[in-house]
């Protein structure tokens, strides 16, 4: 069932990646390698940061040639991919839990501290979008007061609490991803956003 | 004793990183991965590099809460961080020199080339404030002619061969760490800066 | 050979991303970093993420200096060096296509799937131009249309196809790297360019 969310997810991410990399311009190649980025990137960088090898894409590289099909795929789609932008929101919210769920499972069974699992549940879920936007030379969005990180961190405390009292690990999974992707959707649709640390006088580093 | 600069180091690091995502606006989930990446980010690296896993916030994560509770702390207490500037600069001068010399130890642990204990302290010296920058959508500051990373490789250089000529290493970090600050704060005091390469005819890659 | 060829090409780079800095203003120690990242960085990815250790300059210290040398030379060269603009161009694709046999080698030791080997190919061939223009904040020039990570994909296609065929590895990688090495060359002097992603309406994330 993780399964089949990753596999939804990576499409997902790979095609809204797409588009950021259109609206700069990107050849192909880009295209491909910002989808790659976006939509693997965060369990890269969770495999890298606890040793955990091979890397994902490693073991299975079918999973590059998803990625890279489906941005490609978006080229000629971009419009009608544009139109159905509340059913990619959803898709985007459902890669976040499900990336969420799968980090933990890794930290999990890597036998780090409980900080540790959340951490590694936030960086599968939010490192991609990060190293996409550095890649295409903005601030990341994540730091803009969206409530997405945050997401990340609640459905991955509850996961491994859940986990820590008893609950049945498949049963637990669904439940943090439910309690996750209803978290995310609501706070896109009142546009519910985190404070944010407003300062503008200058100092020097 | 190392480990106490580390802490204090961390901190004042975590502080002065709040200030800068402050300065963009970020969320507190911002405020909060920037400081984590700029305290720890450095270290890090370096043991990315030199494959030396666990790294030290997975094998203590409770140096992130620290980071996480330094860099909120900063938040309503922005105005006074500001006024203590040159406490700060302080702090970051010896945030610098303990990074290097713990990067140093590192390396000589390691059993790596002398050159290669060198660039460790330089990497974990200076490495976390160059993906500040990077994620702050800045070109680092650290290559526009401040002492820093040449601070950091003369105290690396002094240690290694202090400890190679037999000095107690201890000592020899004390030394090190002594002749780094001093440096710093002599660079930062009388403004003295690397001679910069400026070239601005235009040629294409 | 490939050995000769791969000091040549970080020779190269090194001086070509020297200029780069120098156009930024940078001190002497950012030209050396950008010069590093450029000629090194993209091995040292391709290490990482197949966890192939030690890393070339962490084994073989001496190519930092080399590196680092021939940025510093660069600085008193610029006009001379942007004056042998066609030179360069061709000691880059020359860089382009060692990389790429290098990498791909190590793949095939890594065992890795044949589609990681190309991918170890390409990672080794364009990484560090990529992280050269993070760093130097702006957005990587390998995604404006360039055939330039197309070519390092089609010289490890060819070169891989060839070592299955039975081809001896040496004259193999000769003629992968003779092909590559036309096909860039003529991509510049024709301004072949890759079909580009243009878009540009609006859609939130």
């Amino acid at each position: 069932m993780l399964l089949i969310g990753f596999y939804i997810a990576i499409t997902a991410e790979a095609m809204t990646a797409a588009l950021a990399a259109g609206r700069r311009n990107m050849d192909w190649f880009g295209v491909c390698l910002i989808a790659c980025v976006t939509a693997l990137g965060g369990g890269t960088m969770r495999d890298i940061l606890l040793d955990h090898y091979p890397l994902v894409w490693v073991a299975n590289p079918y999973v590059l040639l998803l990625v890279c099909g489906a941005a490609l795929l978006t080229i000629p789609l971009a419009r009608l991919v544009e139109r159905l932008r509340w059913p990619f929101l959803l898709l985007d919210a459902l890669g976040l839990v499900v990336f969420t769920v799968i980090g933990c499972n890794i930290g999990i069974e890597a036998g780090v501290h409980p900080i540790i699992v959340i951490v590694a549940g936030m960086v599968t879920g939010t490192a991609g979008g990060i190293l996409r936007d550095v890649l295409c030379n903005d601030i990341p969005l994540i730091f803009q007061g969206e409530l997405y990180a945050s997401v990340s961190m609640i459905a991955g405390i509850v996961y491994y609490l859940g986990l820590t009292g008893g609950v049945q690990q498949d049963l637990m999974a669904i439940l943090a991803m439910v309690l996750g992707f209803a978290l995310r959707v609501l706070a896109i649709a009142f546009k519910w956003e985190m404070p944010k640390f407003v300062y503008d006088r200058n100092m020097r580093r």
